[in-house]
């Protein structure tokens, strides 16, 4: 394993490997010199400047892109916390198997590939209102197929996951983590009524209650009250880290997945943007604590990387303008007046 | 001429081509059998049924998108409302023509056909601050040049514009039909510094004194204080109307060619989508007042179609998903529980 243990983790996060900024400092002054008055493409000039630097290329490129869909179930789901039975998770990663997902028509357009990984879909996590929902092995065991199954040589990459119930779960880890009680972060999900919401705000305040002890550990409560495919998630941004690959957060519950990491270091996340803001309620909130500004803004809540995968054409647009426009004097186009 | 006169104009808005309800409700019904939460795919659902709505299919296509961009010059360029030189705009075409322009590089990624429109380049409007900018046979025959461009068998048109002094153009509009004062509207365009806006903000309330009789008439003030591809711009909307080509509107110049449109009808807009938000000061003032929601928030600024043509790239998600998705019946997959 990639870890052998959570403190292995924490020393990774010490040490993070950094950018090039040569590289971006080269793509910066590119941008400078395109037939286009300075900055007018706006957040399009940012994403070629941020893949330049994760790259070290000033021309970045996006010829293997890859979409990570971590797949889990949660003991938590037997609370009645969602509209859709646990079966839903399996049945899902067989219809993206077969291709009739929404992510794999945005894939395909993306010219993505999708990797979807099913983590012991059989063995849900342990309900968390009355135990650990992982052991520290188990949790080191999901993080770590997350962690291998980043291609090294992967242009980008975006991660997202499918489990049912696992918005509550992500309501967990950040009202764990960040504060202000279920109500702060607990939202429909798939679609769940007033009772459903209800049920699942209790379900929170009370697990707060029982894992008291462990709340001031970030990562023992990525264990204790968190899931496989949040873990595996928080595993393929640290090995994206470790390969300097940008990566692109899909919606509330994979930037959820990033808060225990977000917590023992800073600049965890600088080699990653977030697709899109969903419109789970939390959501908006989430990102303004890890100071992420989303890309999108579509109200979507599906999950399933589906937001993420939508951005990665953004990124291409944000490309193809750096890579393929004229500079001012190999159009002969007159600069702007001093 | 389509039009021969401004009351032709006003007509046909009063009496405007509508959409297929029968094809809108296929396609509501086709998403809500689709392997997703209802409503999770938020936008991307509402622009497949918009799409299926205005092309009369259930599942509309996107093969044939045509990118418009006209340029036009102006008399009030000679003001010093702008930081370039109103050389660009015909050197802007020419790097339009030799594909070095961002919407060029926009266009292939979105698999979309760009027309550039220069209309009577080496005949800028006259300066309005002291006379009409056109007549209107000059109006007209420019609203004509956009309508004549329209394919009647394109699938999706994205509007959008380039000209130096155009913000100022788009602008004057605005201040004429909506109120609110040149201060309200004129912002930094490509980049003016504090003195230019000054001159801007100064050129626009001696306009408004200057014009003060013609006000309260929408067409006489797109041609009085318009511009050429302004009115073309507005030409092509209604031929897109008159074909039920959906339409995304690029930037602020591009919205506020509408406001004289939306001025003489209800619903005239309701073909379009306004394609994103630009950083240019006005422009969220001037979607709200038109009811338009932006698909996209880049703080791009550029013009040229940019804004209009990464929003094709959505458009192409949502057909993606609306077309390629299976059932729940297909894929075998359990529904909400009731």
């Amino acid at each position: 394993m990639q870890f052998d243990s959570l403190d292995d983790i924490r020393a990774f996060c010490r040490d993070l490997p950094g950018g090039d900024s040569r590289a971006a400092d080269a793509a910066t002054l590119r941008q400078q010199a395109l037939t286009k008055p300075p900055g007018s493409l706006g957040r399009l000039e940012e994403l070629a400047i941020w893949l330049a630097r994760w790259q070290g290329r000033e021309i970045p490129r996006l010829e293997r892109v890859t979409i990570a869909v971590f797949a889990g179930n949660h003991g938590v789901a037997g609370r009645g916390v969602s509209a859709y039975p646990q079966a839903v998770t399996e049945q899902m990663v067989a219809n993206f198997a077969g291709g009739g997902a929404a992510i794999n028509q945005i894939a395909r357009l993306a010219a993505a590939e999708l990797v979807t990984v099913p983590i012991d879909l059989q063995r849900p996590t342990r309900d968390f209102t009355i135990a650990a929902a992982m052991d520290v092995d188990e949790f080191l065991s999901a993080l770590d197929i997350g962690y291998r199954m980043v291609p090294p040589d992967a242009d980008l990459l975006a991660v997202g996951e499918m489990g049912i119930a696992n918005t509550t779960t992500a309501a967990m880890l950040c009202a764990a983590l960040l504060g202000g009680g279920a109500a702060r972060w607990a939202g429909r999900g798939t679609g769940v009524d007033d009772a459903g919401l209800s049920r699942k705000c209790a379900v929170i305040d009370a697990a707060l209650g029982f894992h008291r002890a462990v709340l001031g550990d970030p990562l023992g409560v990525a264990a204790a009250l968190g899931g496989r495919e949040l873990a595996a998630i928080a595993g393929a941004v640290l090995a994206a880290r470790r390969h300097r690959i940008p990566v692109l957060l899909d919606g509330f519950v994979a930037t959820a997945a990033m808060v225990p990491l977000a917590r023992l270091g800073v600049g965890i996340l600088d080699h990653c943007r977030a697709g899109h803001v969903s419109a789970e309620s939390g959501h908006r909130a989430l990102l303004h604590e890890l100071g992420l500004d989303p890309l999108l803004d579509l109200q979507m809540r599906l999950g399933e990387a589906s937001g993420a995968g939508v951005a990665i054409l953004l990124l291409r647009a944000a490309l193809a303008c750096h890579a393929g426009m004229a500079t001012f004097s190999q159009a002969g186009v007159s600069n702007a007046t001093p």
